[in-house]
């Protein structure tokens, strides 16, 4: 408990910038669009990241569970996988991930290009193999050529596929939205009430967690310091990953871009709406009950989060050839 | 036996006309693109086509068992729906659909608006209601605002929803194939054995059911004319429409345009390539064996039948709101 406490007022530092200040003294910063990117890899993982022949069954691609067209998540608690296996936990958006300190909700991938080899492989979600995968694409004659064009080698192998779809998701950033245009000098982007949310959410204490170009993604923080969190899902959080209990129930602090397309919120999905989530933050974060004007506020201000969305054309996949082996949605 | 003999000599009328001969004389027309269309009704249909909302689980949605990144379908044998039930039949590609004689392989809608509504309260496939849907719909304040533009009324109904999605159907068509080319006059756009093919498809009796503007699609016919077809699939054709005998085992013949994209082929989906699918047709179809030569030149006139795919920004779609009915993917 005393511990805890600590927690919560170490939490509460370094939230004296107030919302008339400069932008440049906030604690949330203007997202950047993606830069030094490679268009030619970027375009081959954006096919590999809409192909569901990556996967066991031919029909579960990494769009299937980070949908571009909802915020990239699948807005269900936990996720559908191989044979519509009940995922253990809740789908983090891909977008702004390119700025996470590390992959999942324990960090247990460094970075997305390591992440990426996970749902190939994992049997709850695409149920497949690495070796398989690149089988596949080895005798797809349109991915044969493009991966040559691309990395100039004969063979296609993994490391070249998780390469070339983290490269197209570190595209996937969200900038341009409303409260970026405020920090950027539009002082008429966010409205009275959206601004008197935003204030409310430094001055609660909540910048300490949630900070940064992402409001989000940059520590692991203890999920429920000052009351204890209660849920259904077994996730350990970042003590699986360093085997420490100091770490048990420690999660990466999401993003809190695009927040209202991420819906459901928490590691297990279990908060339907922002006004939920919040209220759930400011008790167990901060032991801090929000009245409903209070809540409505900050969840106004979190709305204006809300960035430009990746915007691209849907791709043409290159067709199988006579010799790809075919998908196994229905074998045990 | 002597009737379908019959048939099958029937079938071989009408294939007069040579690869030489003017376009305007050949059993297969040019693809005009898609004309007289309402824009915002094929923005609006867009969305809906991509929205697994649509569906129970919220994770299925017609572009899942119609991949517009993949010639319309989902490249298996026979679908998966709702929690992973195995469908029936193969799904038939989207793309040229508008220029069907009817839907479904055994025609029992009679255009696009009238088959929309059937997946998404089917319970094999996206499990959900009319109702239900609307219901999803309403509860979400970007759909209302669209609705309300394209149909000037304040109330969704399951009419406008299927309108839409027609209309966006209406907009997949494949113009500008090889094969389209050579017959405006283009006429290097075909290899010689390209052209072979197309004349040995000709001359075989193939355009008798295979013809017109998406080379299929417009008549139905008996699969196994000259021999039966062999298959574990029990679907019984036109007959289930028309309860009459004479149409058991009668299929709407496909269409053959980007028949290279939609493999696995035939209503049970159980010829993996085109070189499989060429020759069970030449034996079953018209009582012809052919060459491994013949059937490859033939297998190279088909690809020359894959048109532009359609070629658009993924829909982003609007957010559900705190009222908006949750999706229920594990519930009974
Ligand atoms: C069956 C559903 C499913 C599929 C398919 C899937 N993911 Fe995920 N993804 C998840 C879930 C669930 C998590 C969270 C897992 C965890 O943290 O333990 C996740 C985590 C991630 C993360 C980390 C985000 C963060 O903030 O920590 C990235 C990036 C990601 N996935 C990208 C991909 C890519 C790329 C693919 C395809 C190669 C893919 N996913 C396929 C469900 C899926
Ligand atoms: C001590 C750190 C900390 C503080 C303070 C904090 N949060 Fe969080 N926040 C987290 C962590 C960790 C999670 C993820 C918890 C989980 O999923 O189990 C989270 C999750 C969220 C989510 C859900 C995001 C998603 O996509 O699931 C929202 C919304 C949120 N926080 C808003 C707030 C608000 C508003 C405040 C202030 C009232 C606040 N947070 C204070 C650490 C913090
Ligand atoms: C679970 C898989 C699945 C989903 C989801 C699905 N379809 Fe289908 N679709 C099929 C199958 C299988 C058939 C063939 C059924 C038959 O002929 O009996 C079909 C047939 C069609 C046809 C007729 C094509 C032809 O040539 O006869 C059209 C058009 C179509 N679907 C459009 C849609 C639309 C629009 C949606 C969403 C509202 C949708 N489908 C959702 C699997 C699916
Ligand atoms: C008497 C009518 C008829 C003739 C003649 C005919 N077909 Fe077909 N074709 C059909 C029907 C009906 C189907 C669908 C059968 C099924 O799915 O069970 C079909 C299916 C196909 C398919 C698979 C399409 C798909 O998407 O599943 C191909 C390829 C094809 N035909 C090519 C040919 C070729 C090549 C010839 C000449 C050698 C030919 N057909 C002659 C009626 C005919
Ligand atoms: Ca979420
Ligand atoms: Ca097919």
């Amino acid at each position: 408990m005393r511990l805890q406490i600590l927690v919560a007022s170490i939490v509460a530092v370094g939230i004296s910038a107030s919302a008339a200040a400069a932008p440049a003294d906030e604690p949330i910063q203007v997202i950047k669009p993606a830069a030094n990117i490679n268009l030619g890899l970027v375009d081959l993982g954006k096919k590999l990241y809409f192909d569901p022949r990556l996967s066991k069954s031919g029909f579960i691609s990494c769009n299937s569970c980070h949908n571009l067209s909802m915020g990239g998540t699948d807005n269900i608690p936990t996720s559908i996988g191989d044979k519509w296996q009940q995922g253990p936990i809740n789908s983090p958006t891909v977008l702004n991930s390119s700025l996470n300190l590390a992959q999942f909700w324990d960090g247990r991938a460094a970075d997305l290009k390591e992440q990426a080899g996970g749902p190939i492989a994992n049997p709850g979600e695409m149920g497949f193999s690495h070796t398989l995968a690149v089988q596949v694409l080895e005798t797809i004659p349109g991915y044969v050529r493009e991966f040559r064009q691309v990395f100039g080698k004969d063979k296609i192998d993994i490391d070249q596929v998780t390469l070339a779809i983290a490269e197209f998701e570190k595209t996937l950033v969200t900038p341009n939205s409303r409260f970026d245009q405020w920090l950027l000098g539009k002082t008429d982007a966010l409205s009275e009430n959206e601004l008197a949310g935003y204030t409310l959410f430094k001055e609660s204490g909540c910048v300490a967690c949630h900070n940064g170009e992402a409001v989000g993604g940059n520590s692991f923080q203890k999920m429920g310091i000052v009351e204890p969190y209660k849920t259904k899902a077994t996730a350990g959080g970042r003590a699986d990953v360093t085997g420490k209990d100091a770490d048990r129930f420690n999660f990466k602090v999401p993003t809190l871009r695009n927040v209202e397309l991420t819906y459901p919120y928490f590691h297990d999905g279990a908060a339907n709406t922002l006004a939920e989530a919040v209220d759930i933050m400011g008790r167990l974060q901060l032991g801090k009950k929000f009245t409903d004007a209070e809540n409505a506020k900050i969840v106004a201000f979190l709305k204006t989060l809300t960035g430009d969305q990746p915007s691209f054309a849907l791709p043409i996949l290159p067709p199988s050839s006579d010799t790809t082996p075919r998908p196994q949605p229905f074998s045990k």
